[in-house]
């Protein structure tokens, strides 16, 4: 559903991205589109090879591909080293921007020492705590709950019913989506054995969380508040909706996780690290740089090596599924059976 | 809990809804309740075999049952092919409804450019955004937040704290729990390696989400818009809490999915699906019609014929399981050893 | 980030604690910390012995300890027989409290039906519902939607923008976390074959929650209300983040969950259970006291025995991992082939 209201040239589109253009710098373009759905007037582009027996077909304008595959368009082309960043920077071109005028909507409920800088927004319905500091460029949506102590830097955008409940202090231009929560309790309970019925006792979560520059939170993840020290998101940490990030863990510059995945606390995780969808990392690890973890795969000791990690059996029908799946629990009997050396093991 | 207020003949149960009565027709039910709570002004019902034993000694009045269970019961039954679906009727005439007036509440914020229809309902400190749109019979729940550009069909209930980012359509008679984001940004991201630090660039996600009618989705899911078409449910999908759909998906008619799925981007899903809790599905996949997929199951590749499908290993004492599972890193090496011909594979 | 306008003396704190001091009973302690990061006016712990060899070097005024770690210290003790339960307890005093007054702030919404105590809390922007009662000394925290006919315990605190749907019943001095939604629908569905097209019918869901005392809900968890009878959570259960409890389900006593569990629904949990992070249980099981579950384990059946339950595979580099999961297809072959023995197997 892209915009119509903006039009650039192919030339244009060539010269500011610097790409090299193979056909009519006139040619307008005012949307993007898939390679099976763009018209004459959008841009598409080719970047996973899986689409690549679209190229051919495709009616869309112009296609942003590598060298290598401009040969099998007989459209018009611009060439990029990496064609999905470079369509990317074009596409932002035609995304609508929703109008924010600066200033605190009147329905949201600011707190007399907290302090709103007059160059951000704070929309409808939302509600800003003591001592809390908002500033210049940052959007605070419709319905966020931030309670004292909190930072938003500038250029920050929450887009709606986005909690920061205490001490948690956001980089410039972090965008966070509706419903995570961040600076909740981490969860730390000890079990008092003195009396006659065992029960729980809460561990003060006196922490905060600091979330680097160029951060992204997805919608409904979490991230907890330390038990003393901070939680810590270096910067550009990308994280998909659904994650949940312990207390006292660390995210390396630069890691970027998919929906769902778990990450318990006190946790370290490197730069450059990628986690696959519903991974879990267990507590109190350290996962050094360029990590990468596939999907649902638990890890359950440090990593020192980058490279790729799994755990998990491969997916099969059922039936065939349960018949191997229960010599699972025959696994140790059948090895000692066959007496694999230990040589061979990894 | 059932309300009392409501008072209905075994007889006229029975004509009303398609059923054969053996028993007093004239007998009065008030209220439904499991088989062991029920009393004699209660209904109960059998669809479960594992509570079969309970039919014996129930006290309830009126029991809903399959024929070949009718004998088991010695007091009234009213005879249905299906007792499940017929008892969900039936209970819909005690389930206690929300009395919510049409109008606008006085604390809800809609924007000058969104149009709310004089019969739907806007819940208190709501907020619904420009060019929205909210048709007759919507009702839009307590603290629910509605961007730009959506529409809430008729008879479609958003029970409170709902989210609609952006350019989210819905149809008609769709349900949504309280805490469900749809239509924030999909999760694209490229790394840009241009400079020296390599860097992730936002991806711009100008797709919207499309929800067929009668849809029902659960608390705190997630359904993100897509990067340039629409992330579509068709209609009758069925999703329980906690689900996250990632951008670009197709759910298709009548599927269902139980509590912390996540489905990866671009996966298209077929008709009357059931996808276990907390499985997972893997992006840029096709899943045909009628697939079975089992609770906290990887989905890694495509699926082609319909079936039941499963991955992971069986639950076991953890001492057992570590006496195995460690023999799986030397699974290959005993296979070589063992030399199972590739024949008998799978 | 400790408060530090709280002086006690290590001489009260073993007093009032019930611990005993070795050091100087008039050193004044106005803060806690980690082992690494605390300074001499404040008080750490070692409880972990992971972080022993931190002991030694730690500056902190006060450490506390077990007996047999006193002597790994040079500096000041205090000696428990659960230093972490000892800590927790003295680190409550360093924790700021916010303040909040009794009363209702004029953004909130209640229902003319509702009733709140006079010395209850009701935060910003929040709502409360027909026949709901909010009991002297709970706190409702800033954006909580409260429905028809819950009852939130006194001493009880909806932290921020928590959901109570409807027949919600909280006990004494419950924490709930943001974004946690109780009492939504649980998910029934009967798949009414009848007609041309099967399609879903709902099952009215006509319980609700009830909730213990002492119990603690984590943010963006979810607990749907019972189908017929309540779901219910026994006193001073712990629930982390992102968990999911279906309808019916019961959780006894004293059972901890860390984040991201899914319970399916009509499941009972015994009291003093934990479940590792991210494991999943499948509806109607029951499970008794005191078993422990790990992380990501999946449990398919009923557990009669106290004990720790495991499934999953270990983690592995992804080449040595496909290079073994492939042959878990060929599992059943395998054990053919070797012919093990029944009596070997669990």
């Amino acid at each position: 559903m892209p915009r119509h209201d903006v039009q650039v040239s192919a030339g244009e589109l060539a010269e500011r991205f610097g790409l090299s253009l193979r056909g009519d710098a006139t040619r307008l373009i005012d949307g993007v589109g898939t390679l099976a759905g763009a018209g004459p007037t959008q841009l598409s582009f080719l970047a996973n090879p899986r689409y690549r027996a679209q190229l051919a077909g495709s009616r869309a304008g112009l296609v942003v591909v590598r060298t290598g595959d401009a040969d099998a368009h007989a459209g018009d082309v611009l060439v990029a080293d990496d064609p999905y960043v470079a369509y990317a920077r074009i596409a932002a071109l035609f995304e609508p921007v929703p109008a924010t005028a600066p200033g605190i909507d009147p329905t949201a409920v600011v707190h007399p020492d907290a302090h709103v800088d007059p160059l951000a927004t704070v929309g409808p319905l939302a509600c800003i705590g003591a001592r809390s500091l908002i500033a210049a460029g940052a959007s605070i949506g419709p319905g966020c709950m931030i309670g004292e102590d909190c930072v938003v830097g500038s250029g920050s955008n929450l887009v709606a019913r986005v909690t920061l409940v205490r001490r948690v202090v956001l980089g410039e231009r972090v965008l966070v989506h509706p419903g995570a929560v961040l600076g909740a309790d981490g969860f730390g309970i000890a079990l008092d054995r003195s009396g006659s019925e065992p029960h729980w006792i809460k561990v003060p979560q006196l922490g905060g969380v600091r979330v680097g520059d160029d951060c992204e939170i997805g919608a409904n993840t979490t991230i907890d508040r330390g038990a003393l020290e901070d939680t810590v998101l270096e910067h550009d940490v990308r994280l998909d909706n659904q994650i949940q990030v312990a207390h006292n863990v660390r995210i390396g510059a630069h890691t970027a996780m998919a929906g769902c995945v778990a990450v318990a606390g006190s946790t370290t995780i490197g730069r450059y690290c990628m986690i696959g969808g519903a991974a879990g990392i267990a507590g109190h690890l350290e996962i050094c740089d360029r990590v990468v973890v596939t999907a649902m795969t638990l890890v359950t000791h440090s990593i020192r090596e980058p490279g790729e990690y799994s755990s998990g059996t491969p997916l099969m029908d059922s039936r065939s599924w349960r018949r191997n799946a229960v010599r699972f629990k025959q696994l140790d009997a059948l090895a000692r059976r066959v007496g694999t050396p230990p040589k061979e093991t990894e």
